[in-house]
């Protein structure tokens, strides 16, 4: 049956009498859900190992509250974002792939570029104004289910003076200091969370926020408290509530955020190493005041929580520990390299999914969605898959209504222990020279795009016109191109990519000369 | 002139017109008190360092919200409460030495002594019913202020079945899981906070929990949030509060806070001191939940934050790190012994005052008692010293309410870089053998009275008719005694004891054989 008659079907029976399915779920309440997303984060910056084995960053950081995530919910060791920000963000809104929404590059100003020119190429004509409102979102759509949607912290979905550089514009009902730049003056409220203490551009300056100016509080707190006031009250009026905490942290600027800066010197740290790792403290005692105060209300056994960042952490070179003054404060290693980058040190995040408080006995919510305590799975996944899995567990099947869709519910892979498959391979796109000085001296940050596809990701440069090929379950350092020894996968993949890209309608980057389009060049 | 005439001068003075004092008392609010009383943590149970240097401990412990206020506040290294629990709370409410309150030994039932007799002696006739009403109390003081005056968690001031075993006949207002008892029958709210999964008596369950009963949650959570909703009440009632919140946590029995306690075992700690870091951690969130909600209610400027332990680790012997199998869970070094001790690590505990968020710029409640971040003071201080210094902040001279006092106001030394000395030693009056089988193989742990005076520490024990002298300031450990050496020095100060300890009315251990009073004898 088409879809449209199904649908009238449907409705008609729903007149006769209401199915089995509805009643229950009408018993069951909603579940509240969270996305904590933090900025920046990268895959081993916390105490909780996303690897396999602890390695000595997971010593460094002390991030107690995300080990209590790690405890009680599951944790994705290969999950996946874009290599930078608007890119990411727009795929969780919208469940597209940035191949196809054609936000590939962060944003700020409408027909703004920050990608570099190099090797005869340019960006193409990407979406410089970023996600704007006409596609369904992840909180439009849960408005309708009836959830509050509300917005706290980074936005950087649209542009500045674009209708999408409100989040209210794309479906929260509420926002709280999201606007279109993508990282804040500062994160000291007496710095007004300005700017202009370091003679910064002013439109850093976060919004919104001027009952904390001048006082002796932290962005990071004080979108905290924010949040935890609108969750407070959406649960006084009985609604259910999607919360989309996106701290600005763990961004640049590098700012102390005390007392936890000083030990990390004590111990040896250089001085932006110790303020980085204060920062990533303060993001965890903001998740710990999150799940109190989810505990406080009495929700916490029917909220859902996804903390996850958006692009790897901010180096150019998988690294050692601490080395003073290599400009490299996050930590990605054993990944190779890290945002902006075509490697895994670029993409791949930390993320675990949890019940903010695992019920006990047979609680009808987490009944019906249940997580192993504890558990690992190593499956990847991408950005684009929170929107159908959040709209799963809000009651809607999000493939009826958004057409495309590239996210895949995730229900089955994280509720169930039975192996599952991500059924299209992972696809990322980023036709630019990454905008960081070095981008265009170090290997990984030239246009490409690339593929994972099981255990194998294949990558193409478009400004080299060469091919890789890794086997993450034997090299996850992407240290063993395979390319040259095994060129029928590498065909067969790069095919495949090219293939999906091309129905994606992804944009290839331009010949400068001519303003034509540098098509991928299958390998032979 | 005399003291009555006085305060009737200054009555008359006030039906004239109101002092100017009088006028800046009511314009300035009065600053809510929060006093966080941990049971049995030991000097070195915190990532922040109490000794003057870090040692292993502060590595191995991790409490960031700990180190949170020791930025914002003060920390005091020489801080002493009582050698075992009810001794110090009756203290702490009443402002009285134990020789003077004679609530001397912890309680349980009227009529039951928890000493061993040994060496022929036996405890004298103390409380045994513990902290009764008819004495003016701390709480009792605040709430004629004003003050709305909560108490959660472990009371353990009277015994069972007398008036005093309910926080609400000593002055609170509210009481949550506050009784007679001095441990939890359980840290889990699985097992009902009831002693019955070990086949405990039924007297260690912690009362008033029903809520809670049978949930995925601890103690600790559970006080943590049933301290905070009442003080958003008090907040949205315009009223100050004082919330005493006395965790259950950190003593008996070691039950695992997960997900805590995994890394420790992981990095090779026993399951008994894994277990007891995991309680460490779960007490450091609550820290944090509670400076959470004091930020979120707007009142974190104006409140100020006690933390401190009852008395010493349970542990029989300063120890190293982690020995398997010692049953040594807790970490005094490099003080001597543990709870119950004579020695320093029976007395002196980890303590920091702060206002809950330092102001920025001129703030009428902290200038009027203010405190410089991160300051470290080394002057000896009791516990008897924080009813005048609370109520001094509460806009009240205890003097003039509290008569005996046997504390000292502390303002001075917490508020002024001006050095300040307790007018009066320290004294300590233990007249029993501890109730730990091994209390009389150890030394330390049999009936002793002791003084503190500048660097000096004086110590004499019953049973043997002994007297001991350390010298703090260069042996802290307590491993030099020099009674021997500087027998002026010790008869001078052993004669101040005697002094003291019979000014205070204290009572002498007796002799089983003949009932009579084992009164020290002073050294040659």
């Amino acid at each position: 049956m088409p879809a449209a008659p199904r649908r009238l079907a449907a409705a008609l029976l729903l007149l006769v009498a209401p199915a089995p399915a509805q009643e229950q779920q009408a018993a069951t309440p909603r579940p509240n859900l969270v996305v904590f997303l933090v900025d920046d984060l990268g895959w081993q910056d916390l105490s909780v190992p996303m690897h396999r084995e602890r390695t000595p960053f997971n010593d460094h950081f002390r991030t107690p509250s995300v080990e209590r995530l790690a405890a009680t919910g599951v944790r994705l060791t290969a999950s996946y974002a874009c290599a930078v920000c608007s890119p990411s963000r727009t795929s969780l809104l919208t469940g597209r792939n940035a191949a196809r929404h054609h936000v590939t590059q962060w944003t700020l100003r409408p027909g703004q570029d920050p990608s570099q020119r190099a090797r005869g190429l340019r960006s193409p004509d990407w979406s410089t104004e970023g996600l704007q409102p006409g596609i369904p979102t992840l909180p439009a759509l849960l408005r309708e289910q009836g959830y509050r949607t509300i917005h706290v912290g980074k936005a950087h979905f649209g542009a500045l003076g674009t209708p999408g550089a409100d989040p209210r514009a794309l479906g929260f009902d509420e926002n709280v200091a999201g606007h279109a730049a993508g990282g804040p003056g500062s994160y000291l409220a007496w710095h007004d969370f300005s700017a202009a203490w370091r003679n910064g551009d002013r439109i850093w300056d976060v919004p919104g926020l001027e009952r904390w100016h001048g006082r002796n509080i932290t962005l990071t707190e004080a979108l905290t408290i924010e949040a935890c006031e609108r969750v407070r009250r959406a649960v006084a009026d009985g609604q259910p509530f999607f919360l989309y905490l996106a701290h600005y942290a763990v961004h640049a600027p590098l700012e102390e955020h005390a007392p936890w800066a000083a030990r990390y010197r004590e111990s040896g740290s250089d001085e932006r190493e110790a303020r980085y790792a204060s920062m990533v403290e303060a993001m965890d005692q903001s998740l710990g005041a999150v799940l109190f105060t989810l505990d406080e209300l009495g929700v916490a056994e029917h909220t859902l929580v996804v903390f996850t960042s958006d692009n790897g952490g901010l180096c150019f070179n998988a690294r050692g520990r601490t080395p003073a003054g290599t400009g490299d404060y996050t930590h990605n290693a054993p990944l190779r390299s890290g945002k902006g980058s075509a490697y895994d040190g670029g993409t791949r995040v930390p993320t675990l999914v949890a019940w903010a408080r695992p019920a006990r006995g047979d609680d009808p919510v987490q009944s019906a969605w249940p997580l192993q305590p504890g558990r690992t799975i190593d499956e990847p996944v991408l950005i684009d898959d929170w929107l159908p899995t959040l709209c799963h567990l809000a009651g809607l099947d999000a493939t009826t209504r958004c057409d495309p869709l590239d996210g895949h519910d995730l229900t089955p892979l994280l509720t169930d222990p039975a192996p599952w498959h991500r059924p299209t391979p992972l696809v990322w796109h980023f036709p630019h020279f990454h905008n960081h000085s070095d981008a265009t001296l170090v290997h990984g940050y030239s246009p490409h795009s690339a593929m994972r596809k099981g255990r194998y990701k294949v990558v193409h440069f478009y400004d080299r016109g060469i091919w890789e090929l890794y086997d993450l379950a034997t090299d996850l350092a992407e240290q063993h191109d395979l390319a040259a020894t095994e060129p029928a996968l590498l065909r067969t993949l790069a095919t495949e990519l090219v293939d999906r890209l091309d129905a994606l309608g992804a944009q290839y980057p331009l010949v400068e000369a001519t303003g034509a389009e540098r098509r991928p060049v299958l390998p032979d």
